[in-house]
């Protein structure tokens, strides 16, 4: 089959390797349908050191049930199924807690105990507790909504859950790339009522309004600090969504962050370190949370408004690639002309 | 009067100065009858570079109103009054979200906007909204107890109510001074079934058993995260105090919390930057909380409390001095000799 391998910053390639079988009796195999590229794909893209063994990639698709181990129930070739950026087994502890990232038999596509996902076939581990299954008569232009419940949506989803997003919330979401727009939708969907969205993208923040976002500050650092304040009544934003993953961002989620209030991440840290003593968060009585989104907990729930077309996060797509041009997209991506690329086989 | 004053580390000096005198309409000024050495008196204590003038210590107190500015209401000379660490209005937007420390017109005794209160007479601003009354015929052995409720039990309440202790709450303590101590009987007060209380010293961890403890925990770094962990059933302790303030006391809280929990920080960061990337919170999903502790918003419903004896927070100060002689309380507590210090006029 083809699959897409990263062999350094800038180096997208699409090769032909053998096809993924069932491994474990709780595998399944899974024809790509659609695939799309991830901010995070961007994160070596930028600075992978070039290697000799390429890095699988791509971690978000819908597909279609190919082959499936012994011990999988509940799902049979020729299921049409979403898979979430993570597997588990959604049911340890972890799993009924809604916190499937942190699962006892989790593991992340595209090298973290399994294979990427931009590629014609998919190993799926866990696959019972992973794979969702989705009418197989769909109609087909809702596959980009139904692909954004893979992760970026839902990702969205997550950071406004966790930062205790309520009806009438005054919410900043910091970034306007596809997960921080995700995140303006889902604060929308959880009734908050003032949505600050922080962007410099008139094309993106426009989708954003769209989205729901109320205000649009495009000014960034101490400026934007002060904007966001001067609409807060100079109080802050009791929640600060931060979808970027960059230091400036986190800076900026705690100079707009309200005392008391919630700063939800879920850009991927590009740090380990970062200001928590009293200048920054401790003086505030801050909470920080966010991390790796557990989609599988949230993609029953949207799926329905998906299908009823209540919602169509599948707006952030605006470019289709096929696989064997993949490296095109992450160009685009790269270089802002697209804000999210769809991948087809 | 005489006040004390911190000139350099282990400096610490009673000095003759002015008496304090109302300065603004809103200020009382205060005669202490007890007063207290907290721990975060002792960072200076280790660190404080020699200085031509000496910083004004204490901030933990009771006394009698002496005098009030002709805005004080509620108040009258004579009254036996609680004062918290911080000063505050009582009426902004963040104090009525208990949020005092974010007051917009915060102060903090010892040189934050006041005086030092380990001192015979202390200028209080904000005293209407500041000072807590409480019965002048008390019984006096229940005035250490009713100090605590100047701080160090009420930052120990802050904890566990930000870390949203509730009854059936599992909570693992970092630290074992007065502060840790004060979590612990905090967290049992609010129904905590289970405290793992991680300390080396066996006379402070028995009166944490006696606070509520149920498990001690005498290692630190790796071997005490993995003893949590073991007594957590591999999982992790869904909240976390850390009543600490230093770095290892933070990479313990991310180490023994679980994926989800609550990391609450009231040990004054020693630190400005920590981990917090995908290796430490990001990672998973947890909140990271804290910060100093709105004492005023917790004062009245503590008082009956003490007052009926249903709670005994002053156990944590096995050691009196007078005035004259702070400076020996600063060295008891520096070596560990005395847990916390009162200090009388």
């Amino acid at each position: 089959m083809r699959a897409t391998f990263m062999y350094g910053a800038g180096d997208v390639r699409v090769e032909n390797v053998p096809d993924p079988r069932i491994e474990a009796p709780t595998d399944a195999v899974v024809r790509m349908v659609l695939a799309c590229v991830c901010g995070s794909d961007l994160h070596p893209f930028h600075s992978m050191p070039a290697a000799e063994q390429g890095v699988p990639m791509g971690h978000e698709f819908i597909g279609v049930v190919e082959e499936i181990g012994a011990e999988v129930t509940g799902l049979a070739p020729g299921d049409l199924v979403i898979s979430p950026f993570s597997f588990s087994d959604n049911s340890c502890a972890f799993c009924r807690d809604g916190l499937h990232t942190s699962c006892v038999n989790v593991g992340w596509f595209g090298g973290g105990g399994a294979g990427g996902v931009q590629a014609e076939l998919a190993r799926v581990p866990q696959a019972a507790g992973t794979l969702v299954k989705i009418p197989s008569d769909v109609d087909e232009a809702l596959l980009p909504s139904l692909l954004t419940l893979s992760d970026v949506y839902l990702t969205g989803w997550h950071a406004a859950h966790m930062g205790k997003v309520t009806p009438g919330s005054t919410v900043t979401v910091i970034g306007d790339g596809a997960v921080g727009l995700s995140a303006v939708l889902a604060a929308k969907q959880l009734g908050a009522e003032r949505i600050i969205l922080m962007g410099r993208h008139t094309s993106r923040t426009d989708l954003g309004r769209e989205f729901g976002a109320t205000d649009v500050v495009a000014e960034r650092g101490e400026e934007g600090v002060a904007r966001v304040l001067d609409l807060t009544g100079g109080e802050g934003s009791p929640v600060v969504i931060e979808a970027v993953g960059y230091l400036p961002a986190y800076e900026q989620a705690y100079g707009v962050v309200r005392p008391g209030g919630i700063i939800s991440r879920v850009g991927v840290p590009q740090y380990e370190e970062a200001p928590v003593g009293f200048g920054s968060l401790f003086g505030k009585n801050v909470y920080l949370t966010g991390g790796p989104a557990p989609v599988r907990a949230y993609v029953e729930q949207a799926l329905p408004e998906v299908l009823k077309g209540a919602i169509n996060p599948g707006r952030v797509f605006d470019r289709t690639v096929t696989l064997d041009d993949v490296a095109d997209a992450y160009r685009a991506m790269d270089t802002r002309a697209a804000l999210k690329v769809l991948v087809r086989p």
